[in-house]
């Protein structure tokens, strides 16, 4: 036995019969109508018991029938330009599967707290349900962009052997006998694949232990990670450019109408065009000097000072060069001004911070090992990544993209909980 | 910057100049003639400089050319029959942007454990290379089969807050003074997302702290799980099949060619074609004890007894209703006979072994309570579990599909080793 005809198939069977197997999801009655709201996890379907014309047995299952009790509905296909999606269903037969009691999560409002203790079953609620389709079809959008633009997926590690920036943010596991930690990020790996397959990219979980309990924090998140041999800064910027536009376009246009339901205002998505503005990291601290911010030149920006910014801007923004010294050992200096970093983020619009952090590498042997020195790191941890720099050395780049903030940009979400199936917060690990 | 040509796409340049940037592979010269094999991770393509028709300084840089040195060739596209890719490049100018020296992968044989302690260049080899390109054409055919098919990617958590089955296997980590362990499977959350999406997969890296050295092990593998609301152990063997069938018909459409260059005898991948034989656990048993093993009916398969019986057939079997005893707490009992479970196993041929194991899963409320208390596991973690089956409990079933086992399958490999980037095993966490 394999599922049959599904709701969101249901426009190929008007005028036929069709059995739908699924869940009461919400239900009205008069004194003659049962209108029965269907989920079977392709859609919502109304089907709709009249009373004269329905066996007693049917009339009578229904009047008794609580929600998400699991069903298998009989009936006839009809139009019905009332509903969302076209049709709804004339029963004749209602087979009880199995009859829920007291499920906790009802129509009326629940508190967040509840509703993530319950999270396992809040998935069912349609809010819930938009936002997790339009977080795999973003994921799909993702993998569709590198697979047809010549890069390779090739996965890096979870478990890697050192702390290569310190241990504070790693969650730590004994790997038989030796410490190992929980990636933060594939991008050291990635270097050296794409020395391999030339453009290449990597997609999983990665991990941060941090004490922080804001919106856009999770434990446990997902990021795609592309790195490209012969790219500079430039290039990072048309790729992470070329690439977002791709997947918002590809997002509004298979969910528009499930984006409106969530209340999003899309006009800010349809501005995701070419090009987006490139404002360096020194222009940007005088913009927002200027707009009120006591930002001072060499400090990282603050979530306020990004929702400032971006706030100037109809599109997402692309800020480089940031101050070699609040960045990672890895970034190649600029030879313009080796107290910047050839770096870029990507900061959505709306205040939604960012979602991409990249940049050019250190391609320099000699001076990637100075770097790791200067920053008190263990060079033989980092022989291997050394190695890169010894065969066939060539400039490259690349950059990161977390799949939760994007979510929350692109839904509209106030705070990214609602963007994985089971959040992993700081005082969150169920269920 | 952005790359520009690829060797991928050189047939769309017959005839043109072209730049191409990429790294020696290899060289061979003779007085006049320098043959250079360049590659650039998109392919590998022969650069002739032919020494009357060459500008001197460009002769002089090729003759003192290193393995895996990396540079820009210049020359015009020319057809080449004897060519695998049918084109070669006639050289007029070279540019050397980094000088390897002593690269540690020569073309001679090198013994494994000094590959494995250079598997950050050894990804560079044709024939590592090849294996990883069939890898990502296995994950992207997976994925295409699931979204195709109305499956919504829902990512399962890696950090879990419960040992479901015992610590000992268990990857283990401090969650802000909770203990918490890495996932080895995401089943039991896709029933909650099966249960509110009816066709659901998740597709992530899962842990195993085993202490084994065997060719089909590794501590860090990436596994696909699909999981159907309201499909029974039939519909779960249907999906295992026509899933199968898929992926091995879409590696060989696109990559039939290489898997000829790493050897593989293809002959049995062209056999992956329903009906897989479908036999029971009992069965098999019989059929073993009559191959002169010395299996008793209870325990479970030896590698050597998923050798000898695959070798009787063709194309991959699905062994099914093995001892309920042997398999785990949350597998649905058979109803005619209480003491197997609704589960099933694909064995791939050739002595592959397993590549999917599955099944039914438990819906019923009080059985599978019963069940947890039988394997002495604390209820309480298993709370949310248990309400999958108290609100609109109905038939699910689903399966794993191991990706380095049905990679080393696919390309013919005797060792997992091969089939992920950065391999973990017992001794091995670097690079």
């Amino acid at each position: 036995m394999y599922p049959g005809i599904t709701i969101s198939d249901i426009a190929r069977h008007e005028d036929q019969e069709v059995t739908l197997a699924g869940w009461l999801y919400n239900m009205r009655s008069s004194k003659t109508l049962h209108f029965l709201q269907l989920r079977d996890g392709s859609g919502i379907i109304q089907c709709v018991v009249y009373k004269p014309e329905a066996a007693e047995e049917v009339w009578n299952l229904c009047s008794g029938l609580t929600q998400e009790s699991a069903i298998r509905v009989t009936g006839k296909v009809r139009k019905e330009p009332r509903s969302s999606i076209g049709y709804e269903i004339a029963v004749s037969k209602v087979e009880l599967v199995h009859q829920a009691v007291d499920y906790p999560i009802t129509p009326k409002e629940h508190g967040v707290a509840f509703l993530m203790e319950n999270r396992h079953l809040w998935l069912r609620s349609r809010r819930q349900h938009i936002i997790l389709r339009v977080r795999a079809a973003i994921i799909k959008a993702i993998r569709d962009y590198f697979d047809n633009n010549g890069f390779t997926l090739v996965d890096c590690p979870i478990l890697t052997p050192n702390a290569c920036e310190g241990t504070t943010t790693l969650f730590e596991t004994d790997y038989f006998g030796e410490p190992a930690y929980l990636s933060q990020s594939g991008q050291l790996y990635n270097e050296a694949t794409a020395m391999a397959f030339g453009k290449t990219y990597c997609f999983g979980p990665t991990f941060r232990a941090e004490k922080s309990k804001t919106r856009r924090h999770l434990m446990e998140f997902w990021m795609v990670e592309p790195e490209v041999a012969w790219m500079d800064l430039d290039g990072d910027m048309d790729l992470a450019e070329d690439f977002l536009v791709y997947v918002v376009g590809r997002v509004l246009e298979k969910h528009e109408k499930e984006l409106a339901e969530l209340e999003r205002d899309v006009s800010f998505l349809k501005n995701v065009k070419k090009p987006f503005p490139r404002i360096s990291y020194t222009d940007a601290v005088k913009q927002l000097q200027s707009l009120g911010s006591d930002i001072q030149w060499g400090s990282d920006f603050g979530g306020d000072d990004e929702t400032i910014l971006t706030r100037q801007y109809d599109r997402p923004i692309m800020v480089h060069r940031y101050p070699a010294a609040v960045k990672a050992f890895y970034m190649k200096k600029d030879p313009s001004n080796p107290d910047l970093a050839l770096c870029v983020d990507v900061l959505a619009p709306e205040g939604y911070g960012e979602i991409v952090g990249g940049g050019q590498r250190e391609d320099n042997y000699g001076v990637l090992e100075a770097s790791i020195q200067h920053h008190g790191l263990p060079l033989e941890a980092f022989k291997w990544f050394l190695d890169l720099r010894r065969y066939g050395s060539v400039p490259h780049a690349g950059f990161g993209l977390g799949v939760e903030r994007t979510v929350a940009w692109i839904c509209g979400l106030q705070h990214v909980r609602e963007t994985i199936p089971f959040p992993r917060m700081l005082e969150k690990i169920w269920p």
